[in-house]
C-alpha cells in the first residue's frame, strides 16, 4: 500500500516527443514492458546516470551513446540486463541497432535502459519482434500507457505535468518514473523521463537536469542502496514556438525552476511508492555548517533501520534519531545545541528530552501518515532536505520473497 | 532465537578480581540488573569508547576517570543514562561518589557504565540503596551471574575464557559482553568486560586492546547504528606469579594474540544474538588495495537490507551482493575482475554469473545457518573480514514493538 492517493495527473501532448509502448513478454506475460519514446530531429537530450562502479550493460551504452544527437530511447522492463557481462554489453547494442533498422536511423542515436531482473540474459530476440509494433503506435498522447510500461514492483503509475509561460508562450514539461526501492527489480531500480517542448541547447540542458537530479532524486533513499541501472533524462524537442532558453536568461530561471519542480514531485511519488511504506518522512536538517553537512546527517537519520522502525511503529522513539545525528561522523558537534522536532512538536532540547514535551504531543504527529523531522544542529545556516519512507514487515517480506 | 547453540563456558577465577551483583529494581523486578567488578590495588585497566559524537553520560565520566587509578567499575543494565543532560552527568557521578564511599575509596577510581532505555532519569536512589549489597556479594568466582546482569534483550549471556601459558606460568583470560543490536536496550548496545591476572603496564595495556577492538568489535554490524553507550574494558589485576609483560617481548604477542582471540569470540557472541538473527554471515574481502578499503566493501554489503533480507530468505541473490560491492565508493573497481564465492561455491566470475554456478549448488550453502561470503575484488592483497547476521521478520518485530 503506497502512502497516500496518487492518481495519475493529466498528461498534455508534447509537440515532438511520441511514445509508444506494447508487451514484448519480457517477464510479464499481459502488461506492456517495452517503451520506445521518438525525439523530433533538433531534439536535445541530457541524463543523469547511477554512480554505481558495476553499472548495467545499457547504462554503458546509453552514457556513450548521450554524446551523439540522441534520437530514440528504448525502454525494457522485466530484465535489468546488469550483471550479464559482455554478453549484456552485445545485447544493449543489438537492440540499438534493432531500433535503427525499424525507424531507418544510426545505432548511436539511440539509448537504451533496462530495468528488472539482474544477471539473466535480455531476451533480445523478443525485444526485436515487439520493435516494429511499438514503432507503429508512436504517438505523442501516450504518457499514460508509457509510466505503466516501465513499472516493475511499483503499485502506482507515476507522472508529474508542469505548465510553464515563458513571455505569453506556453512550454509543458511531462515526467514519468518508476522506482520503489529495489525489491522484484532487484536492483535495477529508479528510471525518470522527463520531456518538454522548450528549445534549450544539450550543456545548459544538462547542468539544468543536473543540478535538479541533486536536490531531488539524489535526497530520496528506501534503503541506501544504489541501483546499478539507475538513470534520468531530460528531453527537450524544441517545438514550443519561442526562441532558445539560453544561459544566465530569465526564462532560464523559469524553467529550471519547472524542472527542479518535476523531479522533487517525482522523487516524492517514488517513496510514497517505496517497498513496504507506510509512512512518508521528510528528515529536514537545519543550522548545519554546510550543505554536505546538512545531506550527511540526513542520510544518516533516513538510512537507520532503528529509526525506521520506530516510525513504523509510530513510536517517537527521539534517541534513534539524536544517536543517527551523532553517528553520522560530524566533528566537533555539540549535543546541548541539537534541536530535535516532529512537525511542531519540539521533542529534543539541550541535550536532553525538551521540558515541555509530552508522549501524547509526540505520539499524535508519529500517527500521521506524512512527517517532518527537523534537526537544528546549531552550527550555521545551511539546510537540506532528505525524503524517505518507514520500515515495515513488508519491507522484509517483499524481498525476502523475491524470486520465490 | 540465537544462531548456534551457545553455552556459557565454566570460566575459572581470576586473582584480583572480584564480582557482585544484585537486582537494585532498576527496570527488572527479578534478574540481576547490577554488577560492580573489584579491581585489587595495583591492577591496570584499559578501555575504548564509543565514537558516536553523543556518547552518555557514563562514558562521558569512565573516559575522565580512566587516567586515575581505576579500581572499581559500576555496570547497570536497564537504564542507558543517554540523552539525559546535565541531570545525567550528576547522576553519573553520584554513582562513582555512593562506590567510593561504601568501599572507601576515590570517586575517580571508578567507571560507570550504563546500557538500557535511553532518555529516562537514572534512578540513583535504586542504585545507592543497592550498593551495600553488591559489596557485600564481591568474590572471585561470579562471572556467570556478572554476564547475565548487564543483559538487555541479549538472548544468552556471552562469555569467553582463555588459559595462556607464559614461561610455564599460566594466566587467564575471562570476558564477558553484552549486545543484540539496539533492540531493547534501545542504542546503549554494546559492552564488554574483559580480565587477566597478567601483570601489565597500562600503555601497553590500551595499545593491546584498542588493536584488537578494531579487528573484533570493529568488524561486526546488525544494523550499522552505532551506540552511545557502547564500551570494552580490559583489566589486568598483575596477580599471576610472574613478570610483567614487556612492550616488543614474544610473552607480549602470545597475551595480545589471546586478547584479540577472546574480543573475536565475544564479538561473534554478539552477533550470533543479533536481533532477530536466524544466520550469521562472515563476508571476507580479499584481493583488495587496502585493509581500509576491504573493510569498506565488507561493510557495504554488511549493512545492505538488501543482502540481508536475501540471506533470510536463503535466495542466492548474487546482484545484490555485486550491487553493493558496486556502490562501496572504491574507485575505478573493475567488475570483470570481481569473484563472489559463497563458502566454496563460486557465483559471479568475469563480471556476470560463474558459467559453472547452478542454482541448486547456491541455495544449498543458503540453507546453513553459517555462510562465508568471499569477495575477491583483483586488486591487491589486503584481506578483512566482518561479521554480520540476516534480517528477518523479527528485527523489525522487536524493534518496532519496542516501548510498546
Amino acid at each position: 500500500m503506497p502512502v497516500g492517493q496518487n492518481p495519475f495527473p493529466a498528461m498534455p501532448e508534447i509537440l515532438g516527443i511520441k511514445l509508444g509502448t506494447t508487451n514484448a513478454g519480457i517477464k510479464q506475460t499481459v502488461r506492456d514492458d517495452l517503451l520506445l519514446i521518438a525525439l523530433a530531429a533538433g531534439s536535445t537530450c541530457a541524463a543523469v546516470f547511477t554512480r554505481n562502479a558495476f553499472c548495467a550493460a545499457p547504462v554503458h551504452v546509453a552514457k556513450a551513446n548521450l554524446a551523439h544527437q540522441s534520437r530514440w530511447l528504448l525502454v525494457n522492463s522485466g530484465n535489468a540486463n546488469a550483471g550479464t557481462g559482455q554478453q549484456g554489453m552485445t545485447d544493449a547494442l543489438k537492440t540499438c541497432a534493432d531500433v535503427a533498422e525499424v525507424v531507418g536511423g544510426q545505432a548511436n542515436q539511440v539509448l537504451p535502459f533496462s530495468t528488472g531482473v539482474i544477471g539473466q540474459p535480455l531476451p533480445v530476440a523478443k525485444i526485436t519482434a515487439a520493435l516494429p509494433v511499438v514503432v507503429g503506435q508512436l504517438d505523442t498522447g501516450l504518457w499514460d500507457k508509457a509510466a505503466r510500461a516501465i513499472m516493475t514492483t511499483d503499485t502506482f503509475p507515476k507522472g508529474v505535468s508542469k505548465l510553464i509561460t515563458l513571455d505569453g508562450h506556453p512550454i509543458t514539461i511531462n515526467g514519468i518514473a518508476k522506482g520503489a526501492g529495489m525489491i522484484q527489480p532487484d536492483m535495477a531500480t529508479m528510471l525518470a523521463f522527463i520531456a518538454t517542448d522548450a528549445k534549450i541547447a544539450q550543456p545548459l540542458l544538462q547542468s539544468c537536469l543536473s543540478v535538479a537530479v541533486e536536490q531531488s532524486f539524489n535526497r530520496i533513499t528506501v534503503d541506501g542502496d544504489t541501483s546499478t541501472n539507475d538513470a534520468c533524462v531530460l528531453m527537450a524537442s524544441g517545438c514550443a514556438s519561442m526562441p532558445e532558453i539560453v544561459a544566465g536568461s530569465e526564462h532560464y530561471l523559469i524553467f529550471a525552476d519547472a524542472i527542479m519542480s518535476v523531479c522533487k514531485q517525482l522523487a516524492e511519488l517514488i517513496i510514497r511508492d517505496g517497498e513496504g511504506a507506510t509512512k512518508l518522512m521528510r528528515v529536514v536538517v537545519e543550522q548545519a555548517q554546510s550543505d554536505a553537512e546538512a545531506v550527511r546527517v540526513g542520510k544518516t537519520i533516513a538510512h537507520s533501520p532503528l529509526v525506521k522502525t520506530a516510525f513504523f511503529a509510530s513510536d517517537p522513539n527521539w534517541g534513534r534519531i539524536l544517536a543517527a545525528v551523532g553517528r553520522a561522523g560530524i566533528e566537533d558537534m555539540i549535543l546541548e545545541d541539537v534541536q530535535i522536532n516532529l512537525d511542531d512538536v519540539c521533542i529534543v532540547r539541550n541535550g536532553g528530552v525538551a521540558s515541555d514535551y509530552t508522549e501524547a504531543a509526540g505520539q499524535q504527529v508519529m500517527k500521521q501518515e506524512e512527517i517532518t523531522i527537523t534537526i537544528k544542529l546549531g552550527r550555521g545556516q545551511a539546510k537540506q532536505e532528505v525524503l524517505t519512507c518507514d520500515f515495515s514487515y513488508d519491507y522484509v517480506k517483499i524481498n525476502a520473497e523475491y524470486r520465490t
